[in-house]
């Protein structure tokens, strides 16, 4: 990724200076990872791969930068580091967040795939990270700040907010590698699957985790009245049906040949405690 | 345009409606008009060339909404309506901004082009929008804030504030009709000139407009400290540089079949008085 955000001119350092340090503030890397391992599974170019799992941790990127923002959820820390308009201002991290949001499809643009892939690649994750997606995901969960929402609301924000980004890097991999539909609906399934379990754990995190390891506050969810899976089953069942969900994601991808890796990782990503 | 904006799910109504409010405020639409006039004169589709064309106004409106922000220009009034955050308050329109910009990308992937003009108009709009392009001039433009700037760093600061999407405008056109290079480099000499020309008489009109006819407030560079064309050269020196150089333009694209309507534009935006 870093050559992508190499640059030489003094005067525009400081957006360069600020995209670098929220990319590089490590991360769990979940999504460039489905990318990549969709697209060494499926037999993808090494090249065009790489860059659209950097379009993917862009994306994802600019909307932690945003939504660290005053205005959004007013976060001081981000990955126990202070966030991005904490060290560059709140004017430099929009920019950051904006030019992140336009290099994802540059990058894209410029990987040396094929134009169908290209093609391909810039509509499905536009989709995913538009307004219909993540960003309407963001909206939703604004709009039900402080009110109880109901389960099926709850379910709809979370595909959005964080599974339709995760299931466009599942995609990006199989466009890489020209994968069939069939593969790819099988690709889309198990990253629905692993998205929806991601969100339970998540939700059983802030309530047990602690703070030097998830490097993040704690309980803010209880402390800010939201609605969590939590609000509809207690810690015991929410574990239980984060175990099925990810069963049903490995047996989406069980036949993939080399598919020991997915499989491996929906099973981190339950037994996570950050 | 409309049907990219359309929605019917309620619950991420508010994001569509504020995406909407800054898309059709009005405006002089002079990047769409580029983008539609190269497509029309080199003879493009004119689906792909709609959708282009809409592309470069949706970044364009992004450009704005972000920039009328409070952590950015912190502006009440766009177009004579309050701006963008005064009506949705912060956070819808940072992602309101957000959601414009991806859905740039999605019309032209959606644009029904040939896959490698899309893929060519996704890396031209990317450069240009991005670090390196505009988002590189607003930030030489927000570091120069308060300080005296060489006559250098101002036409640089344009060039990629402004300059670098009109520029892009204009070779999307070319790209919706399959131009060659050649037509293509003329096309850019004359929305560079233009461009440039354009800011000229902005910063005349910054020192002579009125609130009325303009729909901003007047002599806010003055207040601000500015450097303008106008802290290197009088009023008059301003008007007859932005003469020369649209005459430039004019000749730049002069044997150019049906090309009356650049030669109009150029006029024009040289005697417009908002």
């Amino acid at each position: 990724m870093r050559h992508l955000l190499a640059n030489s001119d003094a005067e525009i350092a400081p957006v360069f200076d600020s995209m670098s340090y929220s990319v590089f503030a490590g991360g769990k890397r979940i999504r460039p990872y489905l990318t990549l391992e969709f697209a060494r599974i499926l037999g993808a170019k090494d090249e065009a791969a790489l860059s659209f799992a950097a379009a993917v941790e862009f994306i994802h990127t600019y909307s932690l930068i945003h939504d660290d923002l005053p205005c959004m959820d007013n976060d001081d820390f981000r990955r126990g580091k202070p966030t991005n308009h904490k060290v560059y201002g709140e004017a430099v991290a929009t920019l950051a967040g904006d030019a992140l949001l336009t290099l994802a499809f540059e990058a894209i643009a410029a990987s040396g795939a094929d134009a169908e892939q290209i093609r391909d690649a810039v509509l499905t994750l536009s989709r995913a990270a538009g307004a219909v997606g993540m960003i309407g995901g963001q909206i939703i969960d604004m709009s039900s700040e402080g009110k109880q929402i109901s389960f099926e609301t709850l379910t709809h924000l979370h595909q959005k907010k964080t599974g339709a980004l995760i299931r466009a890097a599942a995609e990006l991999g199989c466009i890489a590698a020209g994968a069939s539909a069939d593969i790819r609906s099988r690709a889309v399934e198990y990253a629905e699957k692993i998205g929806y379990a991601f969100q339970i754990i998540d939700d059983i995190l802030d309530r047990t985790g602690d703070f030097s390891t998830l490097g993040k506050s704690i309980g803010s969810d209880l402390e800010n009245g939201k609605t969590t899976f939590l609000s509809f089953m207690s810690i015991d069942e929410a574990r239980k049906t984060a175990e099925r969900i990810t069963g049903e994601a490995v047996m989406a991808v069980g036949n993939m040949p080399d598919c020991e890796s997915l499989c491996e990782l929906a099973k981190y990503l339950l037994a996570r405690n950050k």
